[in-house]
């Protein structure tokens, strides 16, 4: 590779476009000017009724000690794009914004703020980029990872997707995603290394090629490992697979921790039924029967409703590349920017399509759950100097249907947004991976049944205060005023 | 975060049962055996006719210095899995095998060997994980932007896939392998950086609304920038965006390089045609209209079918997530191996499903093609003691359909597998981007149009040679044998 600068720097790991503004805003003078940013999606992944907020850990960690190192410098002036003075300026910069955002495993919905920075506008545009990429994808993967928690039940759940993984980041960060979003364990022992998180497996279609037989490969295995999985689908799984592993399993006896076969090929609703009464038969009635072969919730279901005797389920491709559904398409929009002033002003983007219209304004989300029952009734997006808390009665209305509306009393409201870094500086420590699992488990149990099946969800309700609707509608007359304005001097 | 190990390591970016297999082999002392193991897909992405192969330059990055730090043995130790005298032997272990492998951006086709590891057979599992993580995702995005490139024909293709892309090593390598496939340039700097690939950019519509009207704007980024082009549909695309991006051209006339506008949302065919028409009355023939909105091949087709003006196109989600099949589904299969006698002996995996039956043997693909008109009549995989240039006359025939085949003579015979690691030692240097994107057209002229055209392509023939064949039914007939022999015995 014959690249001049081939160390790697994760701060340009951003759209050429932050740069590029950011010497506009630096040469203009108004870079430190402050701004407010949201991070939303407009649309629930995979038609559920709800999202897992991930990717917090990364961002913190990609934030942490944020700085253009002398080689990044050195790219940028060898750039006709970039100025001299302009990166002179970055020799000494440092990340000096604020972010706020749920907690990790958090339950969140399309078209409310999941993230928000607050700081000069050179900061929150420099990372723009990397949030997005980061929350995108480990939120799609929380998500999908949920929805195959929903249909296997408390059965075990697997992940088996890194060879399948678009690229390592995707492996390792998707398989600690799939963790908060349900599974038990992952075969990625690197996620095991990093995040604490169960590593399993046990063996190839290798082993049993290399030993040329499956008895010889099983009990290879079972002489030098106490707990044991026996892969039966390398030549035959009913002829010579399921009979080899009970021979080997009788033979060892007590030597070894007989746990069960896996399968991973062929009709796994016929060969599990046959495999189970084979293992039965043997008197094994506690060995499981291990599946995977491109699963997904779908075809879970489906091998559920037909009877399949499987037991622990392995998932690779289609939740580690969220294959029916492969990005997440946040969008990251400034709400709120410092004018000539020094005054924060309000600010929005248009669209011809109202769903792309932004909501203008630093806000903040509520979720809003009943004294009676604890379920959530809905989010409140307010502004941020509103408080539901310190209100008797909420009226909550849908913000595209406004006539859809009611009336709350006696609700709890819970503010979603909170500090992890504070002026640069991050303040916040992820709990371990198996409390940020149970803390999404805890969150999951407060929305209604209708709202997390798999299939036709309801549609959870995201509302706009009336503060918040009235700013929007507001700001949509003046930018229709100032194009009306341009058309008439045209 | 409260793992134990939070160091990274690379070494570990491993499936759990490649390091409990290499246990078994360590503990019945066969370990140092020698194999050959081949990396394959079954099916080309997208249906498309030919892949581009990727992946290379992080693979001999992998490799590089592999070894097991001592916060790796540290963790393995904590770990019920792995027993301490297989965990002593990794202190000391380093990666000796040698890997063989076409250049990257060759073309490449579905069921011939395109990676190639011979080593110990612990030395071969061990990075099967990683090979197929890197290889699927990066021979995918380079066939997916090689397809978005054959409908773009000479005209500028941007890629600007970061913020969709599935974490972060997808998009740094994700956008090197487009540009392998074809593209000219990518928004994200890190890969600008690290690889020399130009990066483009110029502004969002943040900078809009921080300047509350376009022409404020466009004007700022002008006196800040010598190439502009200008996106203009933040408020109102033909009302607003478009008069205020020609004033500043007008005003700023040779001040500034007015490279053209984009647009990034709105119906692309009707929008573009007005834009072009407005920047033509007002002289400005040669500013481009860029354009970018979710598109891939089947958008962009349509879009030119519809005579949109648009010059430059910008792809991103759909390109670097392979939106429309997000995963390579390559395979690494052991396909000879050492014996007790120290005999090298060819091994199968066989299945129900024909396709999923691997082919036995260590393997050289050969393509062929023709003197006459240098094209190529396909590829020809035969055993490695075979050398068809030493033949007059080749006969190829289709490996599952053996009664289609063919005789030719004067005819070029190249090998696609070649040394790139050695005793565990890269000894491939990787050329820049540019001359592997060279090296990538010169190896398409090469095929037929009837291959390479997106849509329904001719299938490209792979064939195996007869002694090839002959190896892999007999191995067929033995596992029968053996399967049958233990259904007599039970």
């Amino acid at each position: 590779m014959t690249a001049n600068f081939p160390d790697d720097s994760l701060i340009l790991h951003t759209d050429a476009y932050q740069l590029s503004m950011m010497q506009t805003y630096f040469k203009k003078g108004i870079h430190e000017r402050q701004a407010v940013f949201e991070l939303y999606f407009r649309k629930i992944p995979f038609e559920n009724g709800y999202a897992i907020f991930a990717g917090l850990e990364h961002i913190l960690e990609f934030v942490d000690g944020l700085h253009f190192s002398a080689s990044d410098l050195a790219y940028m002036r060898a750039e006709a794009m970039f100025d001299d003075d302009f990166i002179d300026y970055l020799e000494n910069w440092h990340f000096s914004a604020t972010i706020r955002t749920p907690r990790e495993g958090e339950v969140v919905f399309n078209n409310e703020p999941i993230l928000q920075v607050e700081g000069s506008i050179f900061d929150a545009q420099l990372i723009e980029t990397p949030l997005l990429n980061i929350i995108n994808y480990q939120t799609l993967i929380a998500t999908k990872a949920s929805r195959i928690r929903s249909v296997v039940g408390d059965q075990g759940l697997l992940e088996f997707g890194t060879r399948r993984a678009q690229e390592m980041d995707a492996a390792l960060w998707g398989t600690r995603a799939a963790f908060i979003g349900g599974f038990n364990a992952t075969s990625n022992v690197r996620a095991g290394k990093r995040f604490g998180i169960p590593i399993s497996g046990t063996h190839a279609h290798a082993l049993v090629q290399i030993y040329r037989n499956d008895y010889d490969a099983f009990m290879a295995y079972a002489q030098t490992h106490q707990d044991c999985v026996f892969l039966v689908d390398t030549y035959d799984t009913l002829r010579s697979g399921v009979p080899s592993a009970i021979r080997v399993a009788q033979e060892m006896g007590d030597q070894i921790n007989f746990l069960g076969v896996r399968i991973d090929s062929g009709d796994m609703a016929y060969l599990s039924k046959e495999v189970r009464k084979m293992l039965d038969a043997d008197g094994f009635y506690n060995a499981k029967i291990y599946a995977s072969n491109d699963l997904d919730e779908e075809t879970i279901s489906s091998l559920k409703m037909q009877g399949a005797k499987i037991d622990v389920w392995g998932v690779g491709t289609k939740l580690i590349t969220a294959f029916d559904q492969p990005a997440l398409g946040a969008v990251y929009k400034v709400v709120s920017v410092e004018n000539e002033a020094g005054k924060m002003v309000d600010t929005i983007k248009i669209s011809s399509s109202a769903v792309k219209i932004s909501t203008p304004g630093k806000k903040q989300v509520w979720r809003i759950t009943r004294h009676s029952n604890q379920k959530s009734e809905g989010d409140y997006v307010a502004l941020w100097d509103e408080n539901p808390q310190a209100q008797t009665e909420l009226h909550m209305f849908d913000p595209e249907h406004t006539y859809l509306s009611k009336h709350i009393k006696n609700f709890d409201a819970r503010p979603l947004l909170e500090e992890v870094v504070v002026g640069g500086k991050v303040i916040y420590t992820s709990p371990d991976v198996q409390t940020i699992q149970a803390y999404s488990e805890s969150r999951l149990d407060h929305l209604w049944s209708e709202y997390r099946r798999g299939l036709n969800p309801q549609e959870y309700p995201v509302d706009l205060s009336q503060k918040a609707w009235d700013n929007k509608m507001n700001l949509i007359q003046q930018v229709q005023s100032y194009v009306d304005e341009l058309d008439r001097q045209n």
